[in-house]
């Protein structure tokens, strides 16, 4: 029964008949002619039906077709200018497969929360469908990117065996009687990858089991993390700039539809394209002090800093050399300055916060080694990890681009729950 | 310091000098000349030293040089056609990143736990670099298969809140007080996601605990679930053919080195076009009956049937129209009969078992409910699930590929655990 035309085709076939499988959205009446906002998931179109084209049946379908309702539709496309779509289907013929129950999400305003208890229909919606084909469309254009630059994808185990940074934020199941945590990244993986690929990315979920109920916090959520040998900072920030350019420009391309319906500001993601403000997490310092913050050296930025901090930027700005104390043991330290790191994180324009972290890693198992014991991180749970650096040990980096967040700011979208099918927060698993 | 050229791409630089990053593989040492297998994660190559070319500090490097050392290697590509590759480095300098500690992983054989605990070094080796190979296209191939025919890429989520089906074989974490399951399946949030946007795939991690330890089990593997509104079982039988040879068509094009070096035998990959046999679960157990198998109607499969019943055929095959009780509560009775349920498994020849399991979807939310009571399953959990039927109820269907058993095949694999980079079974969760 794979016969019928998809909405989103139907420009192909002017003046042609053809039958259309989905659901119905809305029903207008007018007396001899009724209209039927038809949609079957990829697009909405006008159908018209008047009186002496269809027979008696057909006609008075008006009243007993309900908002939801799963139809079958034969007509002829017709041009329309004056339809958003530009098409229309003068209808001959309708079959019904369902008539929907009373819909509960009727075409007007809901509450977020009876929207998202409902998210198995609301996905149906205009809007979380715009976001969606759009997160499907940057999901696609992320594994181009790599793959199209000599990247091999080679996934990141899901369990790990070790909390190796404490268990605050990890979620932990029983294994087999022993036990396993849920990964929060895939780096440490991708580190060794890469002695054997030289170039590699993963792509998958992570988990964070952080009690925090902010709008950029998902407890479960996407990340496309690129490792790469001989790769130094700089080589990194040229690369995650030409990612994030490359994945905003695709959006624009492909889902100028979406982005309209979201009054998404096509300016400011034009101008997203290298080069990228890189400035030093000390500079950052001294914006944020001119800007009134108490701020303490040597803390991370939060939010607010963020904001502060982007907001005389129209593109995404990169925050590079951090003090050490401030990010991870595995981050390599300038070698002009031990006191920093050779770590960078992007933070988007807009208030949109950080979309990326990353860094130069540290090659030099000594310093790997002083650093581990200064955190007093257990070395025998990192030493399959320290043998990258006694077998060949090479120059490498790597970042980390949270899919949602990134989501959330192309599509300029206030809460990062709407930009996954199904969220999973601190206070939400279902449906 | 991203100026170096890969392996792969010599071949474009005859009679030019170039650069290369990578590791030592090994060393051969002859008089006034030396060898060394140079490789880089993209291939291998041989790489020539002469006395007389060299400075005194490179030539002696033979001495000091361990396989694993990275180095960096100056030189000029040379036509060779005798070596496997069809070229050659004659070296003009090297320098050293750093000399390796003495390598774990000699170029010899090793028992199969010391390389699964070396996982993160044997990656380097011939053929986990080409069964990976293989595996990172095979992933693409998916992709691209449901990305040309209008499929969107939903992914359903890790974390659910209900053990319906019992807990024995599911993974479970604290959620904030609550207690939730990782996915063995992303089905029914699929079955939402189509009445949204038609055709959708999802592609990520499952989780399984089970107790066994089959050469076919792992706890944690890659699953990709299309699912279709307005598709029947023969629709889908038809799509899965398609799928399966696409993928298999792809590995023989694109990876014609790795199914080499794996000594895949390629006829057999060749015969993988469609049509597939198509035989129903009564055939199947008359096939059994007729090799003696002593065998009870309604019960499913082992791996010895599925061997017994497919050694016949040269291309994989479907088992079709099952008896009711043999599978899971969603699937639609067939009207002709309804003892029997419109699923269908697709078995891989040469004894590698089921690849993909799928059905129609039964869409009476009647017929689901008297179900879901007979086997106990509690309503309310799937009350969310019972509003897809309740809303537009479509004709529907879908299967699932697992990733890894589909590689197992294509790649002429023992083992399962060597089809993902990181292996997690029963017995193992590290490195």
């Amino acid at each position: 029964m794979t016969d019928h035309v998809l909405v989103k085709d139907v420009p192909q076939y002017v003046e042609k008949e053809i039958t259309l499988r989905g659901w119905v959205y809305n029903i207008r009446k007018s007396g001899k002619i009724w209209f039927l906002i038809f949609r079957d998931g990829t697009n909405w179109i006008q159908c018209v039906i008047v009186r002496n084209e269809v027979s008696e049946d057909v006609f008075e379908m008006k009243n007993t077709l309900t908002q939801e309702s799963s139809i079958e539709i034969r007509g002829v496309v017709k041009s329309a200018p004056r339809q958003a779509f530009g098409y229309e289907i003068l209808v001959k013929d309708i079959k019904i497969f369902q008539i929907a129950e009373s819909y509960p999400i009727a075409l007007k305003e809901h509450g977020i929360e009876f929207l998202l208890d409902n998210r198995h229909l609301w996905l149906r919606s205009h809007k979380p469908h715009a976001i969606l084909t759009i997160r499907s469309e940057v999901e696609k254009a992320c594994r181009d990117f790599f793959d199209e630059r000599d990247f091999v994808l080679v996934d990141s185990p899901m369990f790990t065996p070790n909390a190796a940074e404490g268990t605050t934020t990890l979620f932990e199941t029983d294994y087999f009687g022993r036990k396993a945590y849920l990964t929060q990244s895939g780096q440490l993986y991708s580190e060794a990858a890469i002695m054997a690929f030289h170039k590699t990315y993963c792509f998958g979920p992570c988990f964070r089991a952080e009690k925090s109920k902010t709008r950029r916090h998902l407890t479960e959520f996407w990340m496309i993390e690129p490792e790469m040998a001989f790769y130094d900072i700089f080589d990194t920030m040229d690369l995650a700039e030409e990612f994030v350019s490359y994945l905003v420009q695709r959006v624009l391309k492909k889902c100028q539809n979406q982005l309209t319906f979201l009054k998404r500001d096509f300016n400011r993601l034009e101008a997203i394209v290298p080069p990228f403000p890189r400035i030093t997490y000390d500079e950052a310092v001294e914006i944020l002090k001119k800007k009134g913050f108490n701020f303490t050296w040597g803390e991370d930025f939060g939010a607010p800093h963020e904001t502060a901090i982007s907001e005389d930027f129209d593109k995404p700005i990169m925050i590079w050399k951090w003090p050490a104390e401030a990010k991870a043991f595995y981050m390599k330290r300038d070698p002009e300055d031990e006191r920093y790191v050779l770590g960078v994180d992007m933070i988007a324009p807009e208030g949109y916060g950080e979309i990326i972290g990353g860094s130069q890693r540290e090659e030099d198992i000594n310093k790997l080694l002083a650093r581990l014991k200064k955190e007093n991180l257990p070395e025998e749970v990192f030493n399959w990890f320290l043998d990258i650096r006694r077998y060949g040990s090479v120059p490498h980096a790597g970042f980390g681009l949270g899919l949602e967040r990134t989501l959330q700011w192309i599509c300029g979208v206030h809460h990062i729950r709407e930009c996954i099918p199904w969220p999973r927060t601190m206070v939400r698993l279902n449906p």
